[in-house]
């Protein structure tokens, strides 16, 4: 679809991009909401929204789509505002990296032919406006997932963000994506996090950490309070991955403790072979 | 020390790197070995060594200052040879990322006057000559490591590093050393490359792994021999972080085993406090 007024609430990194990217792709009305003034400030300085509204109600009630793009927690809430206000022809999606708890709130609230959930991974290093882009989604993954067997509302989603902001979505399950993304974002997440909480409890003081400690422990460096909120929203998955990773560790650990090289080869040459695979 | 005739053991990417930015240096004779005939070749095609010599015993016997520059294992083993042949007074280091082994076994071949341990800190992601670069060492970290108490080898061969290859030595116990490459190198080095096994092992297939997850297992593209004998060579303290990674670990789980939000944001704050800290 493309809407002619998008609602975007939440003007930081990913809803700041989403308004930009669609008004330089013509929408006409790009009704913006942010709870932080200088933020919505900054977005209509930079021409990112035509017009902010005074409330999430004020967004729901004139827009043909809403994309919610606050923090995890904030958008599950923002669901019972969707179904109170939404606009019966209107369309609503979220932007929030796990989705099994939106669609299963989404659904409960009766959304089920006017809201699909949304994942678009992009990186971003910075929270806010600042951090936003007008053209943040071209060629960007966006998971698409459906509530239930409703296809129609993923079908119209999927097509605003490959026709409106050049993406390339990809319908999927929810548990399916949930499952996946707890291997390939939050796995990474988690243990570059414990590496840094490691270090910190009981790394060596006033040594050089150089390039490769540095970008290991990157990921500490995200916003705690997202972070907090999507391991918490896909802890079960998130949970049977760190298992995998302990059982990983625990070979390493074997095979150094028998100081056996033969065996430490052969598990260095598995995940060697597996991430030449995943190149680059 | 600036020696007129250096030896070099090993032409890959570090030994490779040394010979060649000694040459340039105005170092007038660089005497490399390679035990590969090609490798031989590409450095004297390059410049990089003024002559190649036809045995490890040639090189001791020729040389002022010899770098060992073959991979761990086989550096300790040139131990012996630089015992038997080295001139009795000429200097001798190598570049092998654990040192406790190398100076044990060069306090016991009675090198102790003629030997001091050194491990500069760059990242090479590459192997083999082609992977040399003639201003390697140029404001690079290099740890000297003393045999026993004696300082003046560790002297000579720091001021080599840094008089020569503009690099910044320090000098530094071989046991503190090792101690802290445990945790800024072989600790990102080793999860880095559990989390490529796990995902090898267990993980999701056809799927993508976006820039962070590639970023997190990219350690696993290392030469696989190299990362797994610098393991076992310092596997005491390898094992010593492993444990403290996996009481940081067990902290993430039993906060997300009992969903508890302030357990967790107070458990990623710490790690995120100490990330802050070694910015960039």
């Amino acid at each position: 679809m493309r809407p002619d007024t998008l609602g975007v609430i939440g003007l930081g990194a990913i809803g700041g991009s989403v308004a930009w990217q669609a008004g330089v792709a013509g929408v006409p009305r790009v009704l913006g909401f942010s709870p932080f003034p200088a933020e919505g400030a900054a977005a209509v300085r930079a021409g990112a929204v035509t017009d902010l509204a005074p409330s999430v109600r004020h967004v729901f009630e004139r827009s043909d789509l809403v994309v919610l793009a606050a923090p995890p927690v904030q958008n599950l809430a923002l669901l019972s505002a969707a179904a109170r206000f939404l606009r019966p022809e209107a369309m609503c999606t979220d932007v929030t990296a796990v989705k099994v708890p939106v669609i299963a709130v989404a659904g409960a609230l009766g959304l089920e032919t006017r809201f699909a959930g949304s994942h678009p991974l992009v990186a971003v290093a910075q929270t806010g406006f600042g951090a936003a882009e007008p053209a943040r989604f071209r060629g960007a993954l966006v998971y698409v997932t459906p509530v239930g067997s409703q296809d129609a509302p993923a079908r119209e989603v999927a097509d605003f963000w490959a026709a409106v902001l050049e993406a390339q979505p990809v319908i999927a399950d929810a548990e399916v994506h949930d499952a996946v993304v707890a291997w390939t974002s939050q796995l990474p997440q988690a243990v570059g996090c414990a590496m840094a909480h490691a270090c910190a409890s009981d790394g060596p003081r006033g040594v050089t950490f150089g390039s490769t400690a540095r970008a290991a422990t990157q990921p500490a460096l995200a916003p705690v309070a997202a972070v907090r909120d999507t391991l918490l929203l896909n802890r079960a998955a998130v949970l049977e991955v760190l298992d995998r990773v302990e059982v990983a560790l625990g070979g390493l650990q074997g095979a150094l403790r028998d100081g056996d090289p033969v065996r430490l080869q052969a598990w260095l040459e598995a995940g060697s072979a597996w991430r030449r695979r995943i190149e680059p």
